[in-house]
């Protein structure tokens, strides 16, 4: 293809945590060909960003939300980068196992589980579960008996471009019963969880949510339960054209606020996924076809060979805006509509705020879609419409 | 399982196309245990349904929209019933030829194709082809010379279910100068097609659309393109709990329709899909939790072990409302947010229009999501959060 894998333009948009010119992905995607969208991954980008967010951690240890990127390749590298890992299901967790980590390194973080898979990893020796409410500590003391439990809250005022639903988490009000509960099944009530939103793109905007959780804490190990571990989940950002801090300071931030509020935590976790593998991979991408609707349409329609069911799920709602590279950046650009390849008519990308691409865009064109490494492949279809599932290549 | 397969309460709401009783796929869910999420499907009642709708259509021919349902045994059925195939790619292509379609009887209906797509095509004896657009004709006539071509319009005022966006067709001002340069390109210009929108309810919703599109009908042929193939697309409905006529006599009345405004229509087709297959299927599913945000909370959360990721995308803006049989219908029943088994916050079916559901209902309750034969299996992610993707059983 003849994109140019410097990409001067884009260069100095980005922060510096994000080099195209150092970047293996972007070299990979310019020096070859594909057939299909291709998701390509670099394991050394996600060794150094995994490198850069412990250094800010501090003591706070990462447990790699599977769930962002399960490629196995990814997994391996992690585990031998001492990480943990935040799993959502039996699945999840026997990729874990396979790939090398131990089960004291992996937490059950799914509020929502199936019993016979509670009872599977009680099996394989993992002893740290995530509930919100009283019928999953039941199960959990069922099926996982003894386990260390964390009870996950609902927080209010997320400032995330992602931000969470009610879906998970409990009301504080029903925190001091459900800690209680976890003692009285036998269960060790080890501590709390919760979840400032998904690419929360400032570490003040985590303030309001740890000024709401610390006090929770504080009232429980003062109502005897002695709590060990806080589990301040994920909302680590990645660089989707807006800035962002370097991810060492952006982490170094947030655990002077946690200190600052929740004091010494014996057992401090973040959960980032996102954060921790977006940025280390590029889709491989092309230009199916570009129309107007009418003559006097103001926007030309844009329509990729991925779209919302083949990788790009977190369009919905035009939520997360990913970048693209085209052979004719630099020269003149107009408005467009951005969407998929499907017969599906909400599979549409772009379209509430167009983006602007070069005028000179043509079907066949090759593009790059930047920062791509998180919750793609994982999110594609088994074959919708007849399109084979997102492809990836870890390098 | 302990569901009553006959569920005489459901009964009575259904349509009488819609029975419980003759149903095989209802029988096979309620006598046999599930590991996890699987549409269980009828060839029976797909055969049965394509009958109906075969009979009400009369002339018209059947072309059925591949993408809801690509199981192999499904198209194998209706190949053996004589129907055409309305296919998105390659992909759906490929499976067409090798379960025994002619090419003869394929549509390449995607306006949007990759030029690889439309060669191969082209090489296996495919030369009906869907455009919208200046670029699609010179795909099309560079890589399928000769080929017949039909013109997809936008049509307004959808009321549809599940309305179409304006991804896909041209604004009838477009259409004069597209149908010269089909003719100048040396392709057939063939026909027009358009949409009225997924799960239309009514036939009467059917006439404004029809309105809007027979007088360029008349003005095209009018104009010396002698158009052969009228494309009147799908939106044939599936019974989602709010009544609706009966496929044969629905079918009647479009048909009905088209040709008081359209005359005599030599090739007149539809692309029925979910009003063919979705009554044949229903997805046996499990409880994995209920809960309470709060000791205050009016609604309960049940969470399913299926959610938008693993086959039910269709709940997307809450557009298609499944219906659930539990083993507690009958019972007192209360509001209820239904949401999938997923880390992900937006895997929520319905939130904003609570269910009401059985309060006895409880984890480890299996129940059936009925009518899911379209636009499920397809849907399902290749295993967001390492659950696998929905299984599908044909029978």
């Amino acid at each position: 293809m003849t994109m140019n894998a410097s990409v001067p333009g884009a260069l100095s948009a980005a922060p510096s945590a994000f080099s195209y010119v150092a970047d293996p992905a972007v070299a990979y995607i310019a020096a070859n060909d594909f057939d299909r969208p291709t998701l390509v991954i670099s394991r050394a980008k996600v060794a150094a960003q995994y490198d850069e967010l412990s250094a800010g951690l501090g003591q706070a240890h990462i447990h790699y939300a599977v769930k962002s990127n399960p490629a196995p390749e990814v997994i391996r590298t992690l585990v031998r980068k001492g990480s943990g890992f935040d799993c959502a299901s039996r699945g999840e967790i026997e990729l874990c196992l396979a790939q090398g980590a131990k089960p004291s390194d992996i937490s059950f973080g799914n509020t929502i589980k199936r019993a016979a898979d509670i009872a599977f990893a009680h099996s394989v020796g993992i002893t740290l579960f995530a509930a919100d409410c009283e019928a999953e500590l039941e199960k959990i003391a069922r099926h996982a008996p003894g386990a260390r439990v964390y009870i996950r809250l609902i927080v209010e005022n997320s400032l995330a471009d992602w931000p969470l639903s009610r879906k998970f988490g409990c009301a504080e009000s029903l925190l001091p019963s459900l800690l209680d509960l976890a003692r009285d099944l036998g269960l060790v009530a080890y501590g709390l969880s919760f979840h400032v939103g998904s690419q929360t793109r400032k570490p003040e905007f985590w303030i309001p949510v740890l000024d709401q959780v610390a006090p929770l804490w504080h009232a429980a190990r003062a109502a005897g339960h002695d709590l060990q571990l806080l589990n301040i989940g994920g909302g680590f950002p990645a660089y989707y054209g807006q800035s962002i801090e370097a991810p060492r300071r952006y982490a170094a931030s947030v655990v002077r606020a946690v200190a600052a509020r929740f004091g010494s935590v014996p057992h401090l976790m973040a959960e980032p996924g996102r954060g921790l593998v977006a940025e280390a991979g590029h889709i491989a991408a092309e230009v199916l076809l570009v129309s107007r609707k009418s003559a006097d349409d103001l926007h030309r329609w844009v329509y990729l060979d991925i779209g919302r069911f083949s990788g790009l799920a977190e369009t919905e709602g035009e939520a997360i805006r990913y970048q693209l590279t085209t052979p004719h950046d630099g020269e003149e650009t107009g408005p467009c509509v951005l969407a998929g390849p499907s017969c599906d008519s909400v599979d549409i990308l772009y379209e509430k705020r167009p983006v602007q691409l070069p005028v000179s865009l043509r079907d066949g064109d090759k593009v790059m879609i930047r920062c791509c490494g998180a919750y793609t492949s994982s999110y594609s279809s088994v074959g919708f419409n007849g399109f084979p599932p997102l492809d990836v290549i870890v390098l």
